[in-house]
């Protein structure tokens, strides 16, 4: 029979970096892993069978967006997001906390209520308290849920992160109780603390006391420099459960996961490749390129050989800078394509280079190009 | 050895409506065919290998826009526009002349010199002779090559009309002087005369005279009501020669086509597959619907089940309305393939009634649907 629960399994190392693989009913997801960001239950500009193509095995979506649009009621009506857009593998929803942070016009953080704030769309005031927060999840029906934490600004200011991690635990511990016994769907911690060592071993410990199926490291990628992240990630990764998979949250470009799995990180997920898509910058194993520039007018080339997924490297740049200059869709629809198409390969070689004991060789060619 | 010369065979009547080939060295055009347009050398919001699959036979680029973006000389360095934009079956460009009439901020016909405008980008002052207009369509490397002519927006002036058709006429001959002799390519004259009998006649007899691989009805589609399109081609289509392609340009609807092909006409372009999917509009065998409405919120059904293209039936109407809603360029990209697709299904069943002699029968069941 078909197994159908939840689980993590390290099939090899190199250096601290990990191979991996979790189980989940929805099907496997090979670590370390990239999901692409289907914000509002779409990878923008991509279609979800291209999607498919690129060996992505999991994606992610918001529950903050998703909440607002369409809402859940129509969601609840396709019995959560995989039918609604046509995503059958899995998918992993994030609790909100990130966007109210960052998106909502005014936001009250009540330990009690939950997070209150108006929405980015109508103004139109919401409460999301922890347990609304997996009730929405649940809702949406993702396969592994993010706990809703309380995600401060980049800020150096100790009394400011350390009620965070208090918010945040006790919001956890509500999450936990409210996501209840369910084998079949993970639900992971949020670690706080800013690039405090101290602070953030203080908020992991506290995570772990509760117990939960995977780790992330949340408040990075918000502003701070990569030798900063990176230095937090060498000083905190180690003490998370080695037999969970860890995730780091809105992460990023192709060097800082790799910097990231060097340190033993598992799962990322970042808008870049279509947001980049969407600006004419491609990223390729040469390094990143603005295909909007005029060297580019004449240039015959493809974007990058070594990928070739639906005939884009049949694309030459000088098309695609006419593309971007011309404000045509399509430009986007290949950049986006690409690139996640070449986040995944760059995780496929990841992912080999560990299995092979090579992963220190591809981090020193690559780290730097990005 | 293969044929690789321009000729148009009639394959079967029903009324006046026509059963045709086209062969161009690129391959076969079925007709009545309809030609998606690719204005800036691409359909918007679809891959050209999405373009194929929809059936479609040829495209059309447009001189105009193409000679200003991004230029010729660009697209000179790939041969023409089927390599730059990797479509390599037929293409067919208009000779710059509607765009002049209809884009251009400012424009002086000289009929010695040709059309004097300033570009709709940069304002810079173009003129566009016959003789330039075929150099470029030649640049461009096009299988059929129209006309450069004077096309007045829609009047009831009859002396400007005659005007037009003099000028045209003076110009149809220049075009075919710097045409030359090529077998491989075909060279379009275009009809002008409003919504006049006698007009579009005597334009149709000079054209005639002066001898063209194919005949295009030009000046419709320009605001007037479908009835006088509609009366003005089924008094004249009958004069234009009958082992000759005639296309209707501009068109259409998908009940314009129905009722054009009944008079005897056998191709089309329309942007109205790709601009209306933009704006949430799909065409479907029950009629024109628009996913926007509120109507299609909670409705799990996809936009049309006899269509199936890239699994885009997958996607109900209530998450292409979220998409809608959410300005997400995916929708655009579902629907604009779902109305070409639609498109050339709607000219296949018309060629096999045609084939059938059962045209009557759908026309009678289409000719109001949309």
């Amino acid at each position: 029979m078909k197994n159908l629960n939840f689980s993590f399994e390290l099939l090899a190392h190199s250096g601290k970096s990990r191979l991996g693989k979790i189980s989940t009913k929805r099907g496997l997801i090979n670590t370390p892993a990239f999901m692409p960001v289907g914000t509002l239950a779409t990878i923008k500009g991509v279609f979800v069978d291209d999607v498919k193509l690129t060996g992505t095995e999991i994606i992610l979506g918001n529950t903050y967006h998703l909440m607002i649009r369409p809402g859940t009621e129509i969601i609840e009506k396709f019995n959560g997001i995989h039918n609604f857009m046509n995503w059958q593998k899995p998918i992993l929803t994030d609790s909100g906390g990130y966007q109210i942070m960052s998106l909502s016009k005014f936001r009250k953080i009540d330990k009690d209520l939950g997070a209150v704030f108006k929405s980015h769309i109508d103004g139109k005031k919401i409460i999301l308290s922890p347990e609304k927060s997996i009730k929405i999840q649940k809702s949406l029906n993702s396969d592994i849920l993010m706990v809703l934490d309380e995600c401060p600004s980049l800020t150096k200011d100790k009394n400011k992160l350390s009620e965070a991690i208090e918010i945040s635990t006790d919001w956890a511990k509500r999450c936990k109780i409210e996501f209840g016994n369910n084998n079949e769907k993970a639900l992971f911690g949020i670690i706080q603390g800013g690039l405090y060592k101290d602070l953030r071993i203080e908020s992991l410990e506290k995570l772990k006391e509760i117990g939960f199926d995977g780790y992330a490291m949340g408040g990075l990628a918000v502003g701070e420099k990569q030798d900063d992240m990176f230095k937090i990630l060498s000083e905190t990764v180690n003490y998370m459960p080695k037999n969970k998979p860890r995730y780091l949250m809105g992460v990023g470009t192709p060097s800082d996961m790799l910097g990231a799995v060097s340190y033993g990180i598992d799962m990322f997920d970042c808008v870049l490749p279509t947001r980049s898509g969407r600006t004419g910058l491609a990223y390729t194993w040469e390094g990143k390129i603005n295909l909007r520039n005029s060297e580019f007018k004449n240039d015959k080339s493809p974007i990058d050989e070594k990928s070739n997924i639906r005939n884009i490297n049949l694309y030459s740049k000088s098309y695609i800078n006419h593309l971007i200059r011309s404000d045509e869709m399509l430009a986007s629809m290949i950049i986006s394509l690409h690139n996640i198409n070449f986040y995944q390969q760059f995780m496929l070689e990841i992912r080999k280079s560990i299995k092979n004991g090579s992963f220190n060789d591809f981090y020193q060619k690559y780290i730097n190009k990005f």
